[in-house]
């Protein structure tokens, strides 16, 4: 390590080695969002680099989908900033958290199938850490307010988004639910689910 | 293969060949409901199979988990075997057939990890197809008879029963559902879900 270090100075080193990542990464969240099946070997041919230096950094196709899928959710969740989700009602938050939710992960919805051929769901869910935090404030927000119900945990509440969410992804794809009808049946679907019960 | 054949009559080896499947899928869903992880090595020393004959049959553990997990849902599929369920008013009869069918996936709710792990959701839902044909058919008659929701539609509502429940199943494992408290979440969120719209 020392040795080689002092051939090729660190710091070129390192930066050729992000370079290549980015690349990957970029490519990967292209291909695999048209083509659920893209190869390892297209994904490194689309990013310009060697199929031993991808497999440099991610020795397996699942390492791969694994660093992709957090990838694209790292650049989904920046999409999801929206100061309305934490300052208008909570229903109408809701509304407008599952309207942009669901643009993203439908234009990604392919990347979020191969993702899910390869990796435990567990794993999925740990990627989407961050918008789900989101999904949490806004619910237990709504739950102080008197908006969504407090009959149900929070933590099961915010599952269920994301399992109605991914849901939908997968019925989309099979062509179950029509484009034009997925938005309202996801807030229909999350606003009963979170409504207090009457009475 | 005729040559074969014409050694050992096809009917003895039929029957060894079933006998031995027989072995496999029910050590699998012994073994995989214990531990998700569990090796084809292990399953085959259960089934008291060599490791060749194991793979002659099933090629590869995810085509080994595959059909154990066909197997299991089809055992499991009997025990759905409840008249209540076509007579009784719908969210009650909703109520018997979750409480039914999470006894059964709690039960083997690793195997369906196991599953989880190597198969596509899609594919694990395709086996779960006859038990979710109950599903439908009971949210088809509840809406009938005024006591579900229309303004989703039918597919979308067996769609969510499904990954409610199996979401259910990782929560459980994952620790953040408490086991006694499951069924009632499971009920609750569901005809929460299927409620139809007040006014």
């Amino acid at each position: 390590m020392v040795k080689a270090a002092a051939r090729q100075p660190v710091p070129a080193r390192r930066a050729d080695a992000e370079r290549n990542i980015a690349a990957i990464l970029e490519a990967g969240t292209r291909l695999l969002s048209a083509d659920p099946a893209a190869s390892v070997a297209e994904i490194a041919k689309a990013a310009g680099v060697g199929r031993v230096t991808l497999y440099g950094h991610f020795p397996s196709r699942e390492a791969l989908v694994d660093a992709v899928l957090d990838h694209a959710v790292g650049m989904a969740d920046a999409v999801l900033e929206d100061p309305a989700i934490d300052t208008a009602p909570a229903p109408e938050a809701m509304t407008r958290l599952l309207h942009s939710s669901w643009e993203i992960l439908d234009r990604h919805r392919r990347l979020f199938l191969a993702a899910d051929r390869v990796l435990p769901t567990e794993r999925i869910r740990e990627h989407h850490d961050r918008p789900l935090r989101r999904v949490e404030r806004l619910i237990a927000r709504g739950q102080d307010d008197g908006d969504f119900r407090t009959d149900l945990p929070l933590p099961w509440l915010v599952t269920a988004f994301f399992s109605i969410i991914h849901s939908a992804a997968q019925e989309r794809e099979a062509g179950r639910l029509a484009a034009d009808e997925v938005e309202q049946v996801l807030v229909t679907t999350m606003l009963s689910l979170l409504s207090p019960v009457a009475g």
